[in-house]
């Protein structure tokens, strides 16, 4: 796919350079003194040979075949290097040279031209603006940081080359290795999904890592990640959650959407592991990348001290994990060769003198028992202590079980022997308890998910408002009308423009509500007047609506009242919302309606499109959901379906608020709508 | 204080041993090898001399003064050394020794023992049981763990010494360092309250760190604390928070006061520093060891990478934090000296290839910024970057400032000789910005809890009960009663044995429920009826509710039914609760009543005794406050405090309801009382 880029046989350094400590000559250095196989070519105008290599004007001059060139020249020369490129039939390009649209309009021109250039002579480009790229396992170090990263199995893509750095510096210490390193910079050519899809059918990767700043097209996102993580998990460190988006007008739905909130559904929604810290993103890798994921949620622990076994059980009540129950037989086998002040229930502290054949009777005992899914073994450093046969064994064990078995060696120095065996042999480790527990579950939550979740399809019909749409809000006659598109169970308002219209309601008693596409929350403003029984009550509500109105904002439009009927019937009120996200597109949100949906933040949320099992499991999430079980819940699925169709089918619509709708134990009413586009 | 312990003169080893690897060998070497300077005193029968020292059969053959005994014989062994100890007037005893309650019945025995020989000898005891101490700044490690902890100002307490080994393992590759260390094993003696006395005297503790399974005296701890944390941070891990107490009977307040509650409301009542992990433990003493506490909330971040800056803001949102906003002047000053290309406003991304004089630049800028309480100043290593440069200017502006400067330093191999420089000169550093920003977090809030809750004084007044206490709950009636003397605004009841006898009722219409000590949760038995207008009502709802109780609970206690006034007047439903903590005492719950309590969990707990203004403090802290802020507020707080002083004047009483009290706007009334004992 992209192996001209990641496995080239032949590179040319554009921008090579004699000074060290200049990118030109470090970049070459790297790929020359680490150990690269293929043929190396040095361009540079003025220079006849840079460390020992045979130099080249132009890549032009170059007579074999060339697989990669790496460009690293001033920004202003790039699109004349980039197009001898073409012209040389080079497929793969790494831009390393800033000054693009990261720094102004001059450099978005710049990029332009760039991106010209690579469509036109069929390109594959990373960069501009990047680190470059690391494939270990050739030896290939074809950037700028120092080093050799070890083989492994996590394949890095980061969106910053300063993260990508200090992400190799720390993975160096915690041992970690890497099958590709890929800084992707602007993404001018090659975007993450791209890579991603490369990286999922590179045999050396196992997990894909990635520290993304942005992730420009949410929706092919989701859906390539659904699929890639079916087969390898996909850890992500999303940053710049924290800066909701500010909108000038904000519906209920929409102050509740924060962009955080949208990554975490996104990522749910796809399967995709989310690290919300770099230690995060470390552990859950190193987890991933050697372990085999538990089939349930019960954990065996094992220690030789009282305390960490407390620790570890103490971080179980914030996770999905349970602690396991062992049979009667574990019970019983251990009571008889465990040593009398020994505990043999969960978790299992074989004591402070427990020596490397104590762990193993332990180990075996729980990783046979069919209701343990998976084992934590804590080892803290005591006299008798045998660190590095304990760390053996457990690797010994590890290879022959298809559970998961994760260590926790405590402690500094005493315990460094032990981890790198564990390393060596693939069975993951951590300092702390917590942090083990954190990354079993997340595992557990890996599989668990994928059997959850399906991701549903829907092909948006790109439909056109047809309507004027000069303000941000709709007309409500025109919301409803839309809504009745879908068959939504909509109580239909009609337009009072003046008190004398009162004659043609057939219908009574009635609801009214202002008709302007300036207010927003209309109660709040007075605007809504209910149990209207005769047109005289009706017209006395009438005056008093608009003098409220007029109150609250003086300037705003108001096109006359609302009359609705009355919803008959008891139930509760909910509420179904819509956000749309720049990037993930529409963001359906569901809570419990009335004063208490402001104060206790109770809604849940999908992206869509849903099907209705979605719908029911979203509904599900909220905590309030055993106060309305007993309503019409299958209807009110059914809307939150609608209502994602809907979504995508009008890309105009920005926000959406059905509130609220009153749902009953058979059938409801949404009572009021708000659009705004 | 306990000088003759920690900085003894000499010290007698009673079971010293001449092999290695036995208890008895590897403490003397220890104290031997490690740079004691003091007397040491080898005590074992049969030996002459032992590592080149005079061996004496018995302390009492010892002719000079001996300040400290640890001993180290086979615990049936103990209370005959102990006894000469006692005669020979040693004043401080460590008993290393395991095999006392630990164990079992026998080895309680034992230790009932050791514990009235130091009441009759005045002998100042740690353990038995446990690891022993060790003094750095003296040079004495009186412990069996290996090597001596870095000189520091963390003076660490640890209920288990396997804890404790592994904590100043970890110190040593964190290079914190320790002023005193201590393994209080089965407290028999000294308990974690008076070593907390001890060290926050010592002049060498700056910060007290503790890993504790248990609170013995929560109430001693509280006051101990609260005293303490005006000059020293008391950091905490407490583990075994997970398992909540089971009770036989439980209340509403009792199921939402689990043991982590417990814990969380007496730290945050008493200003300790609450640790959930060890790496907590570690980076807090970190920070608060070396760094002033800053004054307020607003933080500026400097960076030399965009990506680690919007992190570090990311995790700002978590916290009391918030990213500080500069004056106009910093702003220009910084866009006048910084390159085009930097951010200058917050976070500083003072962009990659910054050398350390644009660190010191901006840094100056934002230190001297009235709008900015601390600084987190981030580094990745990039080509250019200084790091060692850096970290001192970086060391030098923290020692001129009061502001607190944390600095995160990415990475691994290519920053750890700034790391170290940072350390040495008094910078707590981190390896990444959450954690940095969690321990700045912590510091702000140690300064402002202290300045929050004062701890509230009340002497319990130790009444009994004055009435049969056969069953688990107390009769409403009694209870009622028992509310009365507090004056608190309770609907008093009737009880009405017999249909007959609603004759006597001349307060119409009455809220009839169960008179039963069998039935806890009225309403779901079907147990009450409000409204009844009439006598030929009442009598109905009598019947109803004793066929309804019948049926829930055949076996159950009838006494009749209780007639009670209806309340007058609308308000709102709330519920004031205590559960009795076993170490901490009564936990006063607050919280909205109805259906929705139990769904969101929506309460604030105190620990009594409680002031009005802690009263008014915690009802706030509820999510729903604003709900319930129109009404009389102030009645609550009354009613808050009644029932703490309640709580601590009866201690028999274990859970109490008031569920519900319905509060107006003016006035309130207890339509219910449960008190469980």
């Amino acid at each position: 796919m992209f192996d001209h880029i990641f496995k080239p046989k032949s590179i040319a350094l554009i921008g090579a350079s004699r000074s060290p400590g200049s990118l030109g000559h470090d970049v070459l250095e790297n790929i020359k003194k680490l150990g690269f196989k293929g043929k190396i070519y040095p361009v540079n105008l003025k220079a006849n040979q840079i460390l020992g290599l045979t130099c080249y004007p132009s890549v032009l001059n170059i007579k074999g075949n060339v697989d990669l060139a790496i460009i690293m020249v001033p920004a202003n020369f790039v699109a004349n290097v980039l197009e001898e490129c073409g012209k040389k039939k080079i497929k793969g390009v790494i831009i390393i040279s800033a000054g693009f649209k990261e720094t102004g309009e001059a450099g978005a021109a710049r990029e332009e031209q760039v991106k010209a250039i690579i469509k036109k002579y069929k390109i594959d480009l990373i960069g501009p603006n990047c680190l470059g790229i690391i494939n270990p396992h050739i030896n290939l170090n074809a950037s700028f940081a120092d080093g050799m990263p070890e083989k492994g199995k996590v394949g890095l893509i980061s969106q910053s080359g300063a993260m990508a750095v200090a992400i190799m510096d720390w993975a160096y210490q915690s041992k970690i290795g890497f099958s590709k390193i890929i800084s992707i910079g602007n993404k001018a050519g090659l975007s993450e999904i791209d890579l991603m899809k490369y990286l999922a059918q590179d045999p050396e990767t196992k997990v894909i890592m990635m520290y993304l700043e942005s992730i420009t097209d949410g929706q092919a996102f989701m859906k390539l990640s659904d699929k890639i993580t079916n087969t390898k998990p996909i850890i992500v460190l999303k940053s710049g959650t924290s800066s909701a988006g500010v909108a000038a007008i904000s519906s209920h739905t929409g102050s509740l959407a924060g962009s955080d909130r949208v990554i975490k559904t996104a990522f749910k929604q796809c399967g995709v592991i989310r690290a919300k810290t770099v230690e995060d993103l470390f552990d859950f890798a190193k987890a991933f990348s050697l372990a085999p994921l538990p089939r349930g949620n019960r954990v065996a622990i094992i220690t030789n001290a009282g305390g960490p076994g407390i620790m570890a059980t103490d971080a179980l009540s914030d996770t999905h994990l349970v602690l396991a129950k062992f049979t009667n037989e574990t019970n019983a086998y251990l009571h008889r060769h465990l040593p009398k002040s020994a505990s043999v229930h969960n978790p299992v502290d074989i004591i402070g003198d427990a020596l490397a054949d104590r762990y193993q009777l332990a180990l075996e005992a729980v990783l046979s028992d069919k209701n343990v899914d998976a084992v934590i073994t804590i080892l803290t450093p005591q006299t008798m202590t045998q660190e590095d046969e304990t760390a053996y064994l457990a690797s010994k064990l590890a290879k022959k079980s298809r559970k998961p078995i994760i260590a926790v060696f405590m402690g500094g120095e005493d315990v460094n022997s032990g981890r790198l065996i564990l390393q060596k042999f693939g069975v993951p480790n951590f300092d702390y308890c917590e942090r083990a527990v954190r990354s079993l579950d997340k595992m557990y939550f890996a599989k668990k998910i994928k059997t959850d979740i399906i991701l549903a399809k829907y092909q948006g019909k790109n439909k056109k408002l047809n309507f004027s749409t000069r303000k941000c809000q709709i007309r409500t006659v025109e919301a409803e009308k839309i809504l009745q598109e879908y068959d939504l169970p909509v109580l239909k308002s009609t337009l009072i423009p003046d008190k004398a219209h009162f004659k043609k309601i057939n219908y009574w008693p009635v609801a009214l509500k202002i008709a302007s596409r300036d207010i927003i929350h209309k109660k709040a403003a007075g605007a809504v007047v209910v149990n209207n029984h005769t047109p005289f009550q009706a017209e006395k509500s009438f005056d008093l609506i608009v003098k409220n109105v007029k109150k609250s904002n003086p300037q705003g439009e108001i096109e006359g009242v609302l009359a609705q009927p009355m919803a008959k019937g008891k139930g509760m009120e909910v509420v179904v919302g819509m956000k749309r996200d720049v990037n993930f597109g529409p963001t359906i949100m569901f809570g419990l309606g009335g004063s208490f949906v402001e104060v206790f933040k109770d809604v849940s949320f999908r992206l869509a499109p849903l099907t209705k099992k979605d719908a029911l499991k979203q509904m599900a999430e909220i905590k309030s959901f055993r106060v309305i079980e007993e309503y019409d819940i299958d209807l009110l699925a059914e809307i939150i379906v609608k209502i994602s169709h809907l979504s995508l089918d009008y890309p105009q619509i920005r926000e959406l608020d059905l509130n609220p709708i009153i749902i009953q134990k058979k059938g409801g009413h949404i009572i009021d709508v708000r659009m705004l586009i």
